[in-house]
């Protein structure tokens, strides 16, 4: 029977918000976003020892947030995410996995990190060939961002087929062409695998259920863009006999054209953590929107926009742990006492700092990969 | 991209011819099937020791026939059939697969004889485990119809889901959802697993190419329904760098209730393979469809009609061995000589042989499913 589901999710309705998994535009008009797609606010939670990303509404919403951490009392919640291989890692993958990373470590639970393989070949331009290589490649990011071996299971959708492909069925089975249509905005001309894939990513959010014999909570975190696979999966967990997954979601880390939109790593206008020392000095300095004035004299006059200044809004994000050293570099940017070429000197070298540690767990990563990959 | 196809494969268009695999009623005009869908007569091919069927006309046409044998001499030839486990398995299933394993006898090739449980479940309204079930108990049918437990590979779309999904997904993104549309007459409220589903049932089409690390030829005897399948795997193959396997269709082994149509294990008029003595007594006495006269007098007088009668019909495709002997029955019952109900007796003699050898060899197929399974 076809989902009864607002036909509001989806490409590009006039008027409407379009937040897509696939889609190189993307809505980012946040509260809009929680009302229109049924979202609780991450505001109205009370999380005992928030993140940095929480404490700067990064991670802006969720679904029954609550429940999870009531089943994690009772020792009976896991994690997942999961990577879509296409291309480089780049700091917006960096900044979803190591709030997941912070959960994981927080909540001491399980992670099935699902990468998603057969989606990127269906849905992209690249051979399998081509996907299999960047996936091993995406690997070694992941680990390297210093997930528990011993609690973190990768799943790959083409490797590990034989657990996944007779759940996923089992999730195809009620789902409709027009649900996929109304969800996804697909159409006729589109291939029969992007069909049936949202399928296979709602099976992590209750294959640990089979595979540990109990019924069991999951929380996803997720960048904003995947909220259409798991309305779908929320509808119909509970007709397969498991629990509805929960959801945190985080906002769009902006590409460093603008705040506007999320990162993508196609183009050049991304940082990506095997960029070197040089590349990121350059694309920040080249691509980094700056919110400061045209020149030094207006800007130590009428000062800077940090609300649009990438360089600030990546601090923000990501780089500057410190909430008092984050609120000091606003107000001197806002005063004009920094600079923009300042500001952009401060994040050049936190994320050099960062890439610098990255890279070297990411050598090491490489003969970590078989502890993380689930055994079949 | 869509498939140029014909909008005249699928579900009941006016005045054309309905093929299709799911469907209950089927067209039975073989010359016209053949016409519309463009396959070549058997009768246009010289086969050297023409097997029963082919003698028969129950083997009524293929595709590319001439090319497959000519790789058989190249020792680059295997055969390909299957089983969808929804139910029992009857006289039809047999037929099938009785002349396969002459097929396989007499080329001595490879088999890989696929069940796609996949389909079933998606198909059928009934549970996984259910046709789970079904499917072990088929696969005692198949293996005591006395396949080459060397030469015979079962695949089993959900158990090797692992080979055969990374495959499926490269078939998946060639096939639009309308294609899958104008091939099958599914539409928007039918599942998405129904519109991948195609793709797995391609696989086993090349996947012997992949394992044996060489390009094959394959040949898949079918029973006419499956034909949509194999003409969209046709038209994909090449663009994977695969030959387009080649095919050898069979017509359907009618109901008990009369020529039109297929046998079916829904109802009650069909013959399982488990069937007793006594049920088939039953059966063909109560369902078998007779050519012959009202009245004893008047049967003697008048003669029955062969073409009709269900009873003389079996024994033409599956159960009187010998042309001659075929031949007498058939001129006696048209001149009245031979009577309905000894008719009956002689069928019902034939088929109680053939099961009490089936069902012993079915016992004994119990210890022998792990000889065919492909070990992954």
């Amino acid at each position: 029977m076809p989902l009864a589901l607002p036909p509001t999710i989806g490409k590009s309705m006039a008027d409407e918000l379009s937040i897509d998994p696939w889609g190189s535009s993307q809505s980012t008009d946040y509260s809009r976003i929680i009302d229109q797609f049924g979202l609780q606010s991450m505001q109205d939670v009370d999380v005992p020892n928030p993140s940095r990303l929480h404490r700067r509404d990064v991670i802006f919403a969720h679904r029954d947030l609550e429940f999870a951490l009531k089943e994690h009392e009772k020792d009976n919640l896991f994690l997942y995410t999961g990577c879509g291989p296409s291309g480089s890692i780049h700091l917006g993958h960096a900044m979803v996995w190591k709030f997941t990373k912070w959960l994981q470590d927080v909540l001491d639970v399980d992670l099935w990190f699902q990468f998603t393989d057969d989606e990127k070949f269906l849905f992209k331009d690249k051979s399998f060939e081509e996907i299999q290589e960047l996936m091993k490649d995406n690997m070694l990011d992941v680990i390297a961002l210093g997930f528990n071996p011993k609690k973190t299971h990768f799943l790959i959708d083409t490797k590990h087929a034989s657990i996944m492909y007779p759940e996923a069925i089992k999730v195809a089975k009620k789902l409709t062409a027009s649900s996929i249509k109304s969800c996804f905005g697909l159409g006729d001309s589109d291939n029969v695998g992007m069909f049936f894939y949202t399928a296979m990513q709602a099976v992590p959010a209750f294959l640990p259920s089979i595979l540990k014999k109990k019924k069991m909570a999951c929380l996803i975190p997720h960048a904003i863009d995947q909220d259409p696979h798991f309305r779908l999966t929320r509808d119909i967990l509970p007709k397969l006999g498991f629990f509805k997954p929960a959801s945190i979601q985080c906002s769009f880390l902006p590409p460093l054209t603008g705040v506007e939109g999320k990162m993508s790593s196609s183009g050049d206008a991304f940082i990506a953590l095997t960029d070197t020392p040089e590349q990121v000095k350059k694309k920040i300095n080249k691509y980094a929107f700056s919110g400061g004035q045209d020149t030094l004299e207006e800007h130590r006059k009428r000062g800077g926009n940090p609300d649009i200044d990438i360089s600030f809004q990546y601090l923000r994000f990501l780089f500057e742990p410190d909430d008092k050293k984050l609120s000091k570099i606003k107000s001197d940017y806002r005063t004009g006492k920094l600079l923009s070429g300042e500001l952009k000197k401060i994040l050049i070298d936190k994320i050099n700092d960062f890439l610098k540690h990255h890279q070297a767990e990411r050598e090491k990563a490489k003969k970590k990969v078989d502890q993380f990959v689930l055994k079949i």
